[in-house]
């Protein structure tokens, strides 16, 4: 059978469990969600050693050491897994909740019923924990999933796959509502993104690479954010402690995430105070800073010593790294204008005393997080409360900012009627 | 300049205009609306007389009869239109709503802005009162507009245009805000669909034909449905009177619209009862019945006039005439798995007393809209009470069913924070 007959028997296969998955009750869906944290507590051993099959051929193959950390299964990975399954259990079902249930003139009443999305594709990194991770959220959701984890830990995810399978039947589940994707040929994945008469969305975990890449094929729809070039704006009203506190957290806590400070604005007439006690702040982690011509000579006057001319390019860069764009502006509309040009459309904050331009920074900036008085970094499902996170969406339909499992689901319209026709 | 050229300036206009447009507030948003209303009743002779000349143009060109009467612009149409705008005015405004604001217990305190999309594409067909309408919508609910209706219409369109720009600039509003696309080059409608970076949402109102061709190349997302194969299910425990109203209703009332009943599933014991009864119904209409074996017999039985076996290929047709699909099923399992293998997703109704049966098809059944005991006419933005339509959708994505102000919106996050930073 060659790839493209594979994925098309998986996609007809998800499809079908996808109505089994949908029909299952809150209780059915937990169950199988217990029981899949209880066979992976009770198979650590079998599981650490297809782990070790997978590590053994990714150091033969001379994997990178960052994503040989990434693939490792520990003890503690697999408790943080059982846990994540748990914690999962333990979220409203997000499935059949009806709203906005009103009467109209004709006599009928309509609403709205909230309702799983069919069938979801996850493609990913040789992560395994994404594996069970992505699984239990599509579960507790009510669809059907297809997962495509990176091919070096291929072992491990069709160990995991097996545990999963056990616990859809041991439930009473279709063993397709979740299936791995059996097979490390790439040719996968094109066949996944291009099958919208089975699957419904997909969802890239991983790299911009992989997500650029699957940007130019794909004709299902995809949950994805490529970039993260998030802005603060340090306003003429800010408080400085705020401020040094949150453009030092937003760089520094975390390079390499999405949500992390690529580019700070700061208003002509407070860059002379705040940037350079900034700069002793980004002098301790050796932040380079990368300047406009007005924060350049602030900058230089106080000695910065990793400095640099900005050019236009920076304002479009996501870093991922110790380095910081800076420019000064003249004021809120600038600052918007700035970050509605160069944004990844991602995560912004305003540091400001001052009522008006918070609201109206707020309003006005086309963002799928905007934030005043707070670091970017919480721009995070966990830290909004969602208590589970599938991905980030910088996308303006369907779903926006972090996603969670309502971004699983859509909202049909339900009629209820006495016998009403249309005159 | 080349269209490719044009349409480009077109999309880049489109983008700075609707920044303007999002920060503008309820008042002016409403004023714009109102100016337009009066120029429009104000230059109603020049309309008619720019109608006049597309009219006779198409006359010439032998337009079909049908596609003619929907150029017309009469002066009640001229009417309609005005009210309509008038109507749009009275709505909420949908943008700028904040909900559930919750504090986290790292002190932010989290919720979700509704915001408009940004920019809006809408195409249509030669029909001068979609322009005014689209227009209206896209305008209340702060998004910038690109408009590209069927080149018969192009004299009236642009006059509509001209007032149009004169009603949002009377309102401190770009210009820009709406265009009407200038050109009757279909190369145009190819450069609509493929310029991401510039609009964010394609609105096809129109046949099929033009939605099948725009899904081959769009990549821009769409709120569309291609089909309305929509499927009446009458339930063993089903009120005989309110069968034979909803059936003959969802068949009978419009046999063009996308609402229209195509396949009616009978329960097998109710079928030798009800089928007769509904035939007496539809034989004053002369209405075809495509009937399954069981149905045949039945019908055959009862002498009804107009009766053809039923093939595969009548359960995946959206007739749009006095044609009707049936077939006898053996309960409500058989009834759901028919309609989620065939329907295209649009609306469903069950007709049944019983309690158990009318919650199951609403949530098992899985159609943009899933009604019981109502005729699928009822189908429709209006009878929702949405207060306006832009169109229907039957993806799974952002908007199911019925679309209003609000599809054309969409939620960010907004955080207060106070000095928050994430440890």
């Amino acid at each position: 059978m060659d790839i493209k007959q594979y994925m098309e028997q998986v996609g007809k296969q998800a499809r079908v469990a996808s109505r089994a998955m949908a029909r299952a009750d809150s209780a059915q869906r937990n169950r199988a969600l217990l029981l899949i944290a209880d066979a992976i507590e009770r198979e650590a051993g079998a599981l650490r050693a297809a782990n070790k099959q997978d590590m053994e051929a990714a150091a033969a193959n001379g994997l990178a050491p960052a994503m040989l950390d990434r693939l490792a299964l520990s003890d503690t990975a697999i408790k943080t897994m059982v846990e994540g399954l748990r914690q999962i259990v333990a979220l409203p079902d997000p499935i059949g909740e009806i709203s906005n249930m009103k009467f109209r003139p004709t006599g009928i009443q309509v609403g709205q019923m909230r309702v799983p999305l069919g069938v979801i594709g996850i493609i990913y990194e040789a992560r395994p924990n994404v594996t069970v991770d992505a699984a239990g959220l599509c579960i507790k959701s009510g669809n059907a999933t297809i997962l495509r984890g990176g091919s070096e830990a291929i072992h491990c995810n069709r160990a995991l796959a097996k545990l999963v399978k056990e616990g859809l039947a041991g439930a009473g589940l279709p063993e397709n509502g979740v299936q791995v994707v059996d097979t490390t040929d790439r040719a996968a994945v094109g066949a996944l993104i291009t099958m919208p008469q089975y699957v419904d969305v997909i969802v890239p975990r991983g790299g911009k690479g992989l997500i650029a890449r699957l940007m130019e094929e794909a004709t299902v729809p995809m949950i994805k954010h490529l970039d993260g070039i998030c802005h603060v704006y340090i306003d003429a009203k800010a408080d400085m402690q705020k401020a040094l506190d949150i453009a030092f957290n937003a760089k520094c806590h975390r390079y390499g995430t999405c949500n992390t400070m690529e580019t700070l604005l700061v208003h002509r007439a407070i860059a002379p105070q705040v940037l350079p006690e900034l700069a002793k702040l980004y002098a301790t982690k050796d932040v380079e800073l990368r300047a406009d011509a007005e924060a350049h000579a602030i900058l230089a006057a106080a000695a910065y010593p990793h400095l640099a001319q900005a050019t236009e390019e920076d304002w479009a860069t996501e870093y991922l790294a110790a380095i910081l764009a800076i420019k000064v502006v003249g004021g809120l509309d600038e600052a918007i204008d700035h970050i509605n040009t160069w944004s990844s459309k991602h995560t912004e904050a305003i540091v400001t005393e001052d009522y008006t331009d918070a609201l109206r920074f707020l309003r006005e900036v086309d963002s799928s997080s905007v934030m005043v008085n707070a670091s970017t970094r919480f721009a995070d499902g966990f830290e909004y409360g969602l208590g589970a996170e599938i991905g980030i969406s910088n996308d303006k339909l369907h779903a926006r900012g972090p996603v969670g499992l309502e971004g699983l689901t859509s909202l049909k319209y339900v009629v209820f009627g006495h016998g009403e026709i249309r005159k």
